[in-house]
């Protein structure tokens, strides 16, 4: 084993990383974890700067990359992409409002040591995969590591996140039985990218994976190829199905979410279709996770979000303040894990 | 006397903590001032972060804060709350735009040391008190201390930084005269906090302390009762009078500034009565702390403001940016108490 | 030569240093360019606060200074100006929104160690040279060193990164011939800031200066008299023409930005004359730097843009983009440039 492949790479997709490579990632959170705890130093980015730009709304990734880069002896930029003239795809820039992304990633690829991004939905006019060009944009500009900070494909620190709870909570994961399951939200337009990252991901660990969702759900095909592809070389099964209770049984892992019906979006539609969203979301209100199916778990099982949740919508308060709740832990596990994927990629 | 029962408590009014806790909280204060004079290292709070949620604007506040925790080796995130999921009371969020503080407090708790928050007025719809529920809810939720940067009932760390410059002038604080008074300016709507705070600290320092306003602009219950269960324990005075100039009369020193009058607030009323603020107000337009003011009180005499203020309505350029003015003082003690009231929080 | 004659000043204009003290400043900044290169720690500015007030949108600025307070051990607070109270001129403050420049300038030098301010144009209702009273009534009220980071007249920063470019690659300036010309742009609006710092500083450096311009788009003539002053001092030469092609000949450097023509904006006009200034720029669409210009510079002449530039108006792609062009050092010498200006203002 090399010890270091991930040096100066970019962080777009965990597809990208080999499943040894995300061994690494994982060691090193949990060494940055229990230095956090101990208050053991651990200045491995000292002085160096990570530019987060913002094109949405964040509360645990915004914090969590930026306390880390504290921790880490440097610092973080929030960037509202207003405030530096919104960086902007080919063809796509206005006078004075906005700036070629080749511009903006090669000037800041020379000021500092990283540039983080989150970009989808509305700041790309509610096209999906504009996010993800975006950060391809970045990606092909840049000489310092890009970091998805979450886009309209992809959320792989959440991913990370995710994965690390687990295995504090599992062990080994071959065998272990997770449900990724779409859930109800009055908020129809949730990317996919946590669904899709959690299972790029699992499906590197030999897990039992099975993802419930009604007709209409589907994640997206490259990401299903992507998955079983991984099943096929490191073990584990995986199975669709729109049966959220069947889902459920015996699963070691419920992770209940939202997310949108790719097929009313641009490009597959002229423009966002609202009103479609809501009539496929509507007929399915009983998508929740609750007592009655955690029931249906295992004993042991615990439930996982990745936050902010629509309560009594995607997870009844029972089950998400509850004792089977996980969905903290994994928010502290945004920080460490980040931390490893900065730490690998900047130094 | 017990070196630390500070630590990881909340600070949300002075009246939670004793006279005892506050001289060690301007001990401390004094001694950072001095190193920062002198350039002397004081990483208290090495690596460590505060998160900064405001919902209002703010100067010396967010500067002192932020610059502070940079001196102290650490450091502070500026969080506008429409950028992070606007955090909600339970049953006011939104969805796609807000977020339970229950979530809000329990993620920033597993990622960083501290957490301030500023949220009065308009933030909270115009509802008084509503800015310090969400102070208690924060409070309530997070495992790490939350500090008041000021709502619609407290200043708490002005409050520290008025007294630690008083005490700075005056030396021993028994039996000198501080007058808290009502001063008249074109913004109807200020939060009472300052005065609060003001008198709840100063209370418990044995002055002679004097609270003059035109009828209409009483501080709240609860507070009064509050200084003046200090001043039964801890010795001095508390008057309340209608006559500016009485009250200026032999005062070491004059605090005059304006807040808003609670009868035309909900819940009191339906809605925020603008007109009968201003009508209320406007009858007073002579509040005003003035040269002949000024001339009233001791030759000694110094005058105090939180700032911002408005020139010429609450009081004169001629004493604001006079010998007698030490606002100035004030907005510095801001870092150092705040430095003080953070190391022992949060270590 | 005295060592230090840069402490505590104000950075507005390079015009208010000598040619020995910004030698000095790109010396420091030459070592701290490698120094950071190397890794090699610089901590001349430990735990101290730059405080970045900005009326207008920022890149590189704001981030080469951010990323430059990090890696001199600091930290720079990045303060939108409606977040603070907008500071604001004698007689232009509003109730609730804003607060004297006096205060803010006095309360953040009790609380930090430099102030930088960008402001100009939408900042200042349109009015031309009213972003420099901001600036200067900043530096009036400041007891901490005041830097400009862009208003209506100049940008010294800009004119420091871009002197240290010119001589990274040319060694001796000495004869060497700069061209500093107008370039169309459909925003019409640009400030003449970066033109005016360019020639103030390249005056003092013997180069053969050329300004080109159509009529209509003079520089200011206090800024023309400064410029004629050095090379009177200091040698070279200094020439204006409106034919971009011959001012583009044999040059060595080809500086090619849009800026606006003076004459339509207040104080001049009565209001912004926005058609005045689109129908002056429209009759000169041909002012751009293109190949066949570059062509008829040096073989090894380069060329500069401040960024963010309008490609295919001011300058096409082939230049921009192609091995002439040395923008992204340039971008990248603000951060080494700002590193000095802080280090020497700052301790």
């Amino acid at each position: 084993m090399k010890t270091d492949t991930w040096k100066n790479r970019d962080f777009i997709t965990t597809l990208d990383y080999t499943r040894q490579e995300l061994e690494t990632l994982l060691g090193v959170a949990a060494e940055l974890k229990q230095d956090f705890l101990l208050g053991k130093p651990h200045d491995h980015l000292l002085r160096k700067t990570l530019f987060m730009v913002f094109y949405n709304a964040s509360l645990r990734t915004r914090n969590s990359f930026e306390a880390g880069m504290t921790q880490l002896g440097g610092h973080a930029h929030f960037l509202d992409q207003e405030k530096i003239y919104s960086p902007a795809l080919p063809g796509q820039q206005a006078a004075r409002h906005s700036e070629e992304i080749a511009d903006t990633a090669r000037t800041l690829s020379r000021m500092g040591h990283g540039i983080a991004i989150r970009c989808f939905g509305s700041a790309v006019s509610w096209v999906w995969g504009m996010g993800n060009q975006v950060m391809q944009e970045f990606a092909k500009w840049s000489d310092i590591p890009v970091i998805n900070m979450e886009d309209d494909w992809y959320h792989p620190c959440q991913g990370m996140a995710d994965i690390m709870t687990i295995k504090e909570k599992l062990g080994d994961l071959q065998g272990r039985k997770l449900v990724m399951s779409w859930a109800y939200a009055p908020d129809t337009k949730k990317p996919l990218s946590v669904a899709h990252s959690m299972l790029a991901v699992a499906s590197k660990f030999g897990m039992e994976l099975v993802l419930a969702h009604p007709a209409g759900y589907e994640l997206h095909p490259t990401v299903l190829e992507g998955v079983r592809a991984n099943v096929a070389r490191h073990g584990g099964s995986f199975q669709i199905m729109d049966d959220m209770d069947e889902a459920c049984r015996n699963a070691d892992v419920v992770y209940a979410k939202s997310w949108t019906a790719l097929q009313y979006w641009p490009p597959t539609t002229d423009k966002l279709d609202d009103s479609g969203l809501q009539a496929l979301a509507d007929g399915h209100k009983d998508w929740i996770c609750d007592g009655r199916r955690m029931g249906l778990a295992k004993k042991s099982a615990f439930y996982l979000h990745c936050l902010p949740c629509n309560r009594d919508h995607e997870v009844t308060r029972e089950v998400i303040d509850g004792p089977q709740s996980a969905v903290f832990d994994q928010a502290e596990n945004r920080l460490h894990a980040q931390k490893a994927v900065m730490s690998l990629l900047m130094r």
